[in-house]
């Protein structure tokens, strides 16, 4: 058994973590703790890795508080930039056998969608991304699409292709933000919750991409995979489900 | 038999009005015209309906002499404004026996969504409208689009509702253009012809309305279902094929 | 404000009904009661109002004890038979006074879909179905996909259209349900909860209505657009949601 | 430049095999035979690749006849059993300079799509196949979509995974055709050309793989990418437009 504790047990997504990590067959939940909570409290006495899902503000001083107490860390809260890791990859350097690990999207359908999207990219003409969301969602577009046009305006490099057919020339804004060359589109609407269409064209044909996330129980087989591979590359920090997929 | 002449019989859009007209059990060919030739050579003793698809910079001069000829018209050419529209009915106030009908869009999965969304719209808090055509299309967002768009605006406005939900605090573009406070997006896809989409939402449910056109013989059913409603409303500027539909 | 009373309060569709009438601006709960409770706690003096969300081996019973008490019902529970509506109605032949409401399906956007699904039948010479459940769903098709087939069909044959075009000469099974003359398929998998596509096909155009009901939520708006019309037609049994819909 | 023979070049295929060839700018047509030619005209002095496409009960002899020729063949004619494999594969022996390539669809999207779909078949709970044709085809599902399935079915039982499930207690019909555990929806729809969609599911995600075959044209980059890549191989048949994406 697999013992996991949980930082930031009481939010929406650790309250979930905790119940999957209570049901799969090869974890147990070690330590649930929450804001204020005293992280020392979490040992490799006791926890084989710890899912911290907490707020961007807070995730950093969480993160390098555990690799100094010499515990593994899976990483599900999001805002990470390069300073924030080069902080981690610093705390890491003392600590060469702890691993972490930080997805940017625990879905699996979404991680598999942008990879697939890489592989297809140079064999198509014509792409564009649409990504819809809840009218709560504070950013547009989403992180993921952003990601997922990135990836794909690299394979298109690499392939030397040149740039999109696009003869539009009038437009009031309808043909959404360009981003590496690739048109993003965000939709938001009541009922959704977070989906990403990627469409590539090509003379007489079209390939469709679609991932949809429905609920936060989407996330949790990725969260489990990454648990299932925790301590892997000690020392370093390991960004993205990808590395863990079998692609 | 219904007689029919087309003016720009050899323009895509006419060669292929040319051929519906030649195959359906209805209708015959009357006179097959194009830029240059005599409009004079229709007459009401030999049309009962001329379809003109010509251009938008030849279509009003085609009109007023067919109208001043004393047959009927049924329009495919885009372009039409208010002021256009005015002359026509001027010409028209001397031909009172004569009707003229003007479609937008002769492709009837489009005028059905079109009317659907018009009824749906009261009945969801969010809307949104994505259209898809191929890359040498030089507006956008489509004219049908924007048509659409309208329409849900109108129904939302006359039901007495509010603006749609949307918390977007940070965008570069990617959230659309907003017609009438409907956001739409535009797509070029190599591939694709003219589609679109009309995503309605509520907590916990969605329904999608999309009208696929694959190619121009999508609009024959459109156009000949006009040619069989000409004469109707004599004097008078008929507007959208959905007049002609039982909805 | 509307008083509104629930039979099936512990059940998850009437717990979300319960909370559905608490939060509603117009709306208030009077009695929540489960199996085993005393109906005759429900009366004209207390309750504008009951929505019944039971089993279908309880739910005439419910109903005929509630019309015998006074109070108008809107009924959630499925399985309703000829049988079984002739046992409602002659109970409201002694309550004039009384109307019973039942719908087969609260949720908006499938009614709307079904309903421009008969709008649209006859001007397209292909149809088919596809709907999708998850995979604890132990009927198939679901009731909803096979009446929205006789919906179509109806509507094909009042048009005095033929059969629907399919060369189909070797199959094993793939081509589906042939429900009145409608092809239904029906798809069962993990993540998904209730939906449905209609596709509509004529040459070169497609026009496709799809309705996704993604969890409970997205029956409450129906469920309330019923209690707000309780009462209409006193004496009688009225079914489904369209009646009190706008189309 | 590759000189390129085509033979089928009267047929629909052929002819627009003819004009790809025509028009891509590192090939150009050398023998352009149809029914009742001589294919002897064809050799290795006039003639890089052949692409045959005709009909299954002269395919298997044209082949034979171009190995002995000396010519490598590209064969986009369906119909292929291990039979008649074994005997190209005889007829290779003598000719180990001569290679042969066969693809059951030529169509980037379709493969790329079958391809990502044997990549995340372990990952996903449950998946179906919907496939959708024009209504004059004449087997159903399509050899895609068998093929398809065979390949999820496959990845499945390599990783060890059981059943998917499914509740299902009472259906007509509608739950399609079961290939190799995989449940397959076969759609004909007037408008449509062929398409072909994976559903995968997991707790609250779905991974949608949509591939749209819209015309003939879809088919050409696909096998001017096999003619670029014939004589690879020598002395052996190759089978599948996989085997020259980079995936």
């Amino acid at each position: 058994m697999i013992r996991v504790s949980v930082v930031g047990a009481k939010g929406r997504m650790g309250a979930t973590v905790v119940d999957a990590v209570k049901n799969a067959p090869d974890t147990e939940l070690a330590k649930a703790l929450d804001a204020g909570d005293d992280l020392t409290q979490i040992t490799p006495e006791n926890t084989d890795v710890v899912v911290e899902f907490t707020v961007p503000a807070a995730s950093l001083d969480n993160v390098l508080a555990l690799v100094n107490q010499g515990v593994n860390v899976v990483v599900g809260t999001t805002g990470w930039t390069d300073e924030k890791l080069a902080r981690v990859k610093e705390a890491l350097a003392s600590h060469p056998d702890v691993s972490v690990f930080i997805a940017p999207n625990f879905a699996i359908s979404t991680v598999l969608a942008e990879n697939f999207a890489a592989q297809a990219a140079k064999y198509f003409e014509s792409v564009e991304i649409v990504e819809m969301h809840h009218p709560n969602k504070v950013d547009a577009p989403s992180g993921t699409a952003i990601h997922t046009a990135h990836a794909i305006a690299a394979a298109r490099k690499d392939a030397g292709m040149g740039p999109i057919p696009d003869n539009t020339q009038t437009d009031g804004g309808s043909r959404g933000q360009v981003v590496d060359g690739i048109h993003v589109h965000a939709v938001r609407l009541r009922g959704l919750n977070a989906h990403e269409e990627v469409l590539f064209g090509n003379p007489g044909e079209q390939l469709v991409l679609r991932a949809d996330s429905f609920d936060r129980s989407s996330f949790m087989p990725g969260v489990l995979l990454a648990v299932r591979h925790a301590g892997e590359n000690p020392g370093t920090v390991t960004v993205g489900l990808d590395n863990y997929l079998d692609l």
